[in-house]
């Protein structure tokens, strides 16, 4: 049997949305890797939209689901009808969608608060012992969902955003882009990716480490 | 010297602009061969915007260096201020964007008009004897630019694309997922990717051929 596994998208592009190669490379490794993929998103608009040429903030309201459907090429689920007993493990790109529109990290530090749906999924794998993976800064929203759990989590190096994670009372681990940080109790795997990049080739690396992880433990 | 090399970009989600696993995939292809990638576009609207969750056609206007620069992580400049001597070599990933923004193939079939700045760059590369690669529905308006010269190209196995190629003077070449086609004399590379996919996996084989045999010629 394959296993299946969430891929939870924040968008499309690294300023209000998921970060694109992060996303693309995890479902490059989950595919080469033989798992059956089902990306979701939540069904409301993003927080804002970023002109990615000058990071300016553009007219208009983008759907989070709607624009995920970019990267999945359409074959999207709505976030709030999955739950974990339908997946085997539960994958987390990064992006500032992932501290914008699954978490308000990104504007609130460590008084986030994590959407209501992706609060649910998380609790609901970590309760029934599935692996979750995190890339980038999805493992600040990841922390603060679990901070009752006191996670371990990496971002990186990068110390304001080490700081913000461990006062919400996780343990932040400083890790190098072809790491991963692997939280044996609550079977978390984070990776930094683009939060230190600097290329794709360097974040590919860390990617493939968690995501053969993930497999291996889901 | 690391080799320069243009991806020309078309906006970001396959049904209206890049198709962004190829798109993706490309760059780190590229970056792991040790190039310097330039990201293009062409500074206008797309020909529209297309809701990737059930492909209907959405409200607004969407620029395609804008939305390209999604793909490139804010690091595009305009088609228009590229020349051919600036470059070593030029790749097009598909996605309709390549047939609706780069040229209106998808509208007009062998009818189509080729964008003049991408109608320019193609015959600087040509003239200059420097490589272009092309990927997916990209081949059908690179032979729409080059119909002059005879190309020879792939878009898979789709009859009625083929046929419409050969139509406007190319000679199209049936070419499996993990296959490329070289036209060894105009030096142009094309790869059926998501033309026929059916997997990130499957599309990342000819992907990478392409880029090694696009290196190996500039």
């Amino acid at each position: 049997m394959r296993k299946r596994i969430g891929v939870l998208l924040s968008g499309c592009g690294v300023f209000d949305g998921s970060e694109i190669h992060e996303a693309v490379l995890t479902l490059l490794f989950l595919d080469q890797a033989g798992a059956e993929v089902v990306c979701m998103a939540p069904d409301e608009d993003q927080l804002h939209v970023i002109d990615h040429t000058d990071q300016s903030e553009m007219d208009g309201a983008r759907n989070v689901l709607k624009e995920s459907a970019r990267i999945a090429r359409g074959n999207m689920v709505d976030l709030a009808t999955v739950t974990a007993r339908q997946l085997d493990a539960l994958i987390i790109p990064g992006g500032m969608g992932a501290a914008k529109n699954l978490s308000t990290f990104a504007v609130k530090g460590p008084q986030a608060e994590v959407h209501p749906q992706v609060q649910r999924i998380i609790e609901e794998m970590i309760a029934a012992r599935k692996p979750v993976g995190a890339l980038c800064i999805a493992p600040a929203t990841l922390a603060k969902a679990l901070a009752a759990h006191k996670p371990e989590v990496t971002i990186g190096t990068e110390v304001g955003t080490a700081a913000a994670i461990e006062t919400m009372g996780a343990k932040h681990v400083a890790c190098n882009v072809d790491q991963i940080h692997v939280d044996t109790a609550l079977r978390i795997v984070t990776t930094p990716a683009y939060m230190l990049g600097p290329g794709i080739k360097d974040v590919a690396v860390g990617i493939e480490k968690l995501v053969r992880q993930v497999l291996e433990m889901a």
